[in-house]
């Protein structure tokens, strides 16, 4: 007879802990807090009009599309539109059938979790990336290893490297307006990354929420569009689209295309795990796709973000000048950059967030982006969902922390 | 240099194989099938005015809310609203903060899963069981160890047998109308089932699907209900309610109730899968159960369920007599029971189907419900998405192939 006071859990559950983040968001609550911490869109963007016309047209034209069990592979009319908003983007000759919809982005990396890592398999991810990336592919037993990125995204020959000494299972990119570094691989690294794909036989997965809210002049094609330029590279590539910083988050779809062994797999494992994505959200979100108001959504959206993170790089500049170091966001959500130290300033950016957040204002620090080798000096500021004022406010109180 | 034709996935993928059933299933397009092999709800019966109304008031009242990520654990209006109608079936002294929001049923077991399942590890279910759970557990490495079960559910005896033999890491039911079983665990049962827990210091897991489809008298009540009466058996019970057969299946969502260390780690686990459930459908049945509709919409469906249930028992009896032995169901959605051979008839539940397709009429026969020892005799009749003319007919159909 086992204690009875205690539960006995997986092993898995060893390798991850507790968000080190998550003691600072219990603080945002605190009044008057201008939070930069966040990695969320602005909600008060999201076109609620259109979202209920979309979802009376569903209900009244397919309510039993909209109200029973699915496909897992997701709802055809969603697949289509997909389809054509990713050819939209320069990805022609994708079948609607390529596109498996996901309840978001990270259900993609979860099923690619699922299907390919058995624990002890090597991953490689950008150094840093995305916290939750990390602790997803972990649960799986994966040991993650970190390609370092500058300003111009993922350094291909230290890539290059690491992939011949660790033979990962996959590589994990977020190769356009990176979360959390803002940066963007260049056309030509997206280039050498599908080259490197085929030459040692890598998958390659490329995760794309962002792509979308560019500030100017779109961004380079995604290594989607670009694997037909590069031959044979399109079977060693993944990618992992979202409606969530598009349409909306609330609606938890995105979409995942693989080659098709992996699609099969993919569709296997979520079966088990969710049966379908939510039909009523699909069907809601075909009808909004169906209706042609994604581009001007996005336009205004761009517009705003872009407002937004020229407020915030033009402050940071002046207010804390040489003392932070970062690359000004060519379109997402966040800028990431250092502490530098100085005039002797404060160089811990932990340190530096307790500090914040007696000044009223909070980001996160940039350690737990890193899954080996963290710079204690990086940290991430969202712009996203503070208004200009805020956001000059915000990096005034930051000067006086620091 | 790999193999570039080749993808290596997870060890843990060569645990499961493809469905069994799917093959059948690709047959059911034939024109004129009458089917009573799928597991749905008919959509038919769900409120679709009320969906509507709900998804308006969501949007007009909550749209920040109903549009944005929200917590893991779950949008609160509709943990308050679950609470309350967990009360109403008489579990009290629950405090929302006890429920999380999952995308359905699956998504509890997957949760389980990964949370409480090491590779190697035993659980015991029902033989036999729901399908998914089956391969969703192997996919976590489990060992499935089949407890027997009879018209009034597991044998509880056996049961206890099976767990001082194999100390499982939790054991899994359907208490209430069993898919595939139709059965119903007694009363009695229920108390030997909590008594056992607490013995052996065993997790139970209940899944309550259907608990609220009766047809007559309500079903005795749930083991999470009657855990009140077994000092200590809450410490060791976890529940999974679902509104896929109650509001409808295209929201996906439904939620688990477990001890709070377990829940820690499950609310963990969701948020590296999926963030959270979609908050618009969340939003929207919050606002349905608010509204007070559920009571009309639960009466209609039970009176028609009843209806064919009642029709198809009869037909079955009329039709097939001695050579189909079967326990009528007294809720959900399924009528299983086993080939006798009697008159020299057909016992082969597998060949049966092929013949019944010839025939116009198709069912599921019950190898791959059985995690082990399957019955080659037996067979899961639905009689939920059809008339009572269509399930005469089909089973006259079914008469005609024997």
């Amino acid at each position: 007879m086992s204690d009875p006071q205690t539960l006995r859990f997986a092993d898995r559950l060893n390798n991850v802990e507790t968000s080190a983040i998550r003691e600072l968001f219990k603080l945002l609550g605190k009044p008057g807090i201008i939070s930069f911490a966040g990695g969320f869109p602005d909600v008060g963007l999201v076109d609620v009009d259109g979202i209920r016309d979309a979802t009376l047209a569903a209900l009244a034209h397919e309510p039993a599309g909209a109200l029973q069990y699915g496909a897992t592979e997701g709802y055809q009319p969603l697949r289509e539109q997909l389809a054509a908003f990713m050819a939209g983007k320069g990805v022609q000759s994708l079948a609607p059938e390529q596109l498996l919809v996901t309840t978001g982005s990270q259900q993609g990396l979860d099923l690619l979790g699922k299907t390919l890592v058995s624990p002890g398999d090597k991953v490689i991810v950008e150094g840093p990336t995305f916290l939750a990336t990390i602790q997803c592919f972990r649960l799986y037993g994966a040991q993650l290893v970190s390609a370092p990125i500058d300003g111009d995204g993922v350094q291909v020959d230290r890539l290059e490297q690491l992939i011949v000494e660790h033979r990962p299972k996959f590589v994990y990119l977020i190769p356009t307006f990176g979360n959390p570094s803002g940066a963007t691989l260049t056309l030509e690294r997206r280039r050498r990354v599908l080259e490197l794909a085929v030459k040692h036989g890598t998958l390659i997965v490329e995760d794309d929420p962002y792509g979308d809210l560019y500030f100017g002049e779109p961004p380079p094609p995604s290594l989607l569009a670009l694997s037909e330029e590069v031959p044979g590279s399109r079977d060693w590539l993944v990618y992992c689209g979202s409606l969530s910083k598009t349409l909306s988050a609330g609606l938890r779809l995105g979409w995942m295309i693989a080659p098709p062994a992996l699609m099969a797999k993919a569709v296997m494992c979520k079966q088990f795990s969710d049966a379908n994505s939510s039909t009523f959200a699909q069907a809601t979100a075909a009808q909004y796709l169906k209706a042609g108001r994604m581009d001007a959504n996005l336009s205004r959206a761009r517009a705003v973000y872009a407002e937004r993170a020229r407020t915030m790089c033009d402050a940071l500049h002046t207010e804390l000048g040489e003392a932070f170091d970062f690359v000004a966001p060519k379109g997402g959500l966040f800028v990431w950059g250092r502490l530098t130290g100085a005039h002797g300033k404060l160089q811990d950016s932990q340190a530096y967030a307790q500090r914040a957040i007696e000044q009223g204002v909070a980001f996160v620090p940039g350690v737990p982006f890193y899954c080996e080798r963290p710079d204690p000096a990086a940290l991430r500021l969202s712009f996203a969902t503070s208004d200009v004022d805020k956001i000059r406010e915000g990096v005034q109180r930051l000067a006086r922390a620091l």
